[in-house]
């Protein structure tokens, strides 16, 4: 039954109800983290035979031929490109390899694009620069714009991706510079951009010439078991419309073997990835050519990438599931709580009643359970309507992440019964 | 007997000479590279059991405790910083890791340098900045400062470290914000700054209050056999002097371990470290913990360190030595030429006779032997006595080596004999 159809005396006996249970749970001194996007310990030893394929007793000239122990090949292993690029769906020819982080080649990315000239002059000595973000979207996404003061704009996420009405409205505007995003298995809302909206992004007009989409496709080959999302290739998309150079697509494989020494790669337009090496050749003496071929050695094609995936899906999946039955079970029709049903990622998103999810966190907080911090998943952290929370189901262990959901569903409880009857 | 007292007709005789067995090596087609400061093979070698250390058998819950499987630790494992105080004679507070690169800590200082407030305001908006160059100096080095259109000064080298006077007249100068140099066995003269020049360079007054000294100490630990310089600590004469934050230290295991997949590490101030620390937060995920901890159990302290830098001395030094011998036998009173005789580091740094080094080079060339470009040593690639030329002796075997050093020794006979028959 909807709260909003209860009566006051309703309200009070469930709000009553709740607060029993939860001082209940406030003697566990719980310390639980439902706040990180992290892989857990189990799905860190899944790649853990990945450090065996390199040792002392290789095959020194063999492996070495690619002077993979000394410098230079500062843009990636011929046969790591060839992995990242059948990771992402492109051609080898339109993969740099990065280091250990798509993120720092993000951020390199924006930093050379504020201060160096691709055509259309340096972001740095225009007036504004903005750049849409849909939301509630990934918040060290938002860090990098912010670090470098470009204005974020929020565009609304809809179940088929950002709103493309918004956005192509938005395009007009000369000094909206850009867009960055999470396509595939969206953080944290799961979802995927449907085809329609990937073409539109590929073709639409966009006042600056310069324009750029940062197509963070982190969670590419990251399905749920028996589950699965297809994404278009958007750079196939632009360069048939013409727009080859409009998108830098990113992706890792930090959650496919280690979250921390994984390999990273952009692929895009010729234009654009020579744009980039001009500044990597500068910058670096190359990256970890080792790690490169430990992946290359272990994880060997797409195949082998999608066969390790399926031992991931097997730890993760049975997570989400039990987050979602929780919810389904004790929220459903109460109409103060909806979430998003993923088919792959790391992430569940969680909208609360307006005004409300600080109360739910400071309530989980207070009881041992950290979420991600409210407003984290909007820019400058600041979520408008106060409701959305992000649950990262993935660290805990099953038994932890179980508690603290019962907990999460009865501070949601609490908080809405507050507000009604405060009313 | 030097060239200059000899009459045309000895000076023809040597020069048919050496050109009669210049045109016999050419015969031989070699190819042959003496251009890069890059570790042989067998250097390599030396260090592959450091990748046994971390394996599928190894004890998942000891090693993991620091998350080095996982996101995190953004500046560094807490060992790791150890580790990298120890070999740069720092305290570990003074430390952050970074990643494979310590070119890249070193551009992406420079990076923030430009873009950044750090206090007296970003030096992109400033109407020049210049950088004191000692020359001849490191080619990358170079490259980071012309990226970022900062304008180098050229200051020469004597045999104590760069020119002081030149510096201290320099820094009067608001608009010369800084200085790049490698300090121990500098590249390409193998020299090492002394006691004083550390001294006065920790204590002059600059006019910029912002000015840096990015010192890269890459040669640290890097002696030749039974040889050994040593450097004082600038970090504590800066803090003496009262000019804690002047001096950026950096150094990286490229030449300890493997060139390209090393670990780096900066040093510096307080507040210089928290400086940094606020751009690597957005721009990292934390860099690559499984290979510091590798490092770490590894090499296990300075001791360790010391210990393998006698295995790489070893294979190092009969190449130093055999180049040296064969200039000294073939061209010593000839004044011809000048070189350096480092006692570590990676180069010997070759004057010929003013005007002759391009010819050398080319006829280098010609037979197959590469050598440093000229100029690379120089700023904006310019030698302007067009005089240098950097050895790199490690990378080729004995044989090679000894092949292209009598190469050279022939062609810069050939190229003396040249311009004084033509005088």
């Amino acid at each position: 039954m909807s709260y909003a159809n209860m009566n006051k005396d309703e309200l009070s006996r469930i709000y009553n109800d709740c607060k029993a249970k939860y001082d209940e749970i406030l003697k566990e001194n719980l310390t639980l983290d439902m706040s990180r996007g992290k892989p857990s310990k189990e799905q860190e030893k899944l790649s853990l035979d990945m450090l065996d394929v390199i040792n002392s007793k290789t095959d020194f000239e063999k492996i070495s031929s690619d002077d993979i122990f000394n410098y230079g090949v500062p843009f990636g292993l011929d046969s790591a490109k060839q992995l990242m690029a059948e990771i992402m769906d492109v051609k080898k020819e339109q993969i740099i390899v990065g280091g250990n982080s798509s993120l720092t080649l993000m951020f390199d990315l924006v930093s050379q694009l504020m201060f160096e000239d691709r055509g259309e002059g340096a972001w740095k000595d225009e007036s504004e620069v903005k750049f849409i973000c849909p939301v509630p979207g990934y918040d060290r996404h938002f860090g990098i714009l912010e670090h470098f003061g470009i204005k974020m704009i929020n565009v609304s996420m809809t179940a088929d991706g950002p709103s493309i009405e918004e956005i192509e409205e938005l395009v007009k505007d000369p000094t909206v510079k850009g867009m960055i995003c999470v396509p595939k298995y969206a953080n944290p809302t799961g979802i995927t951009f449907s085809d329609e909206v990937v073409k539109k992004l590929a073709k639409m007009e966009t006042k600056a010439k310069d324009f750029v989409i940062i197509w963070d496709n982190a969670y590419v080959v990251h399905d749920l078991l028996d589950k699965s999302d297809k994404l278009l290739n958007i750079l196939d998309e632009c360069e048939k419309a013409g727009n080859a150079d409009r998108v830098f697509m990113f992706s890792s494989t930090s959650k496919i073997t280690f979250a921390g020494a994984g390999i990273s790669a952009v692929a895009s337009s010729e234009n654009n990835l020579n744009f980039i090496k001009a500044k990597m050749k500068k910058q670096t003496i190359g990256n970890d050519k080792i790690n490169q071929l430990r992946h290359v050695l272990y994880l060997k094609d797409i195949n082998g990438v999608k066969e390790h995936m399926q031992k991931q899906a097997q730890l993760i999946t049975p997570k989400f599931d039990m987050v979602l039955d929780l919810l389904n079970e004790n929220l459903k029709d109460k109409e103060i709580a909806n979430w998003t049903n993923p088919n792959g990622g790391y992430f569940i998103s969680l909208n609360v009643t307006v005004g409300s999810a600080k109360r739910v966190f400071e309530l989980c907080k207070q009881a041992g359970v950290k979420l991600t911090n409210c407003g984290d998943t909007f820019p400058y952290g600041k979520d408008p309507k106060d409701e959305n929370i992000r649950i990262a189901p993935t660290y805990p262990t099953v038994e932890e992440l179980k508690k603290a959901t019962q907990l999460l569903i009865l501070c949601i409880e609490i908080a809405a019964a507050e507000e009604l009857l405060n009313k």
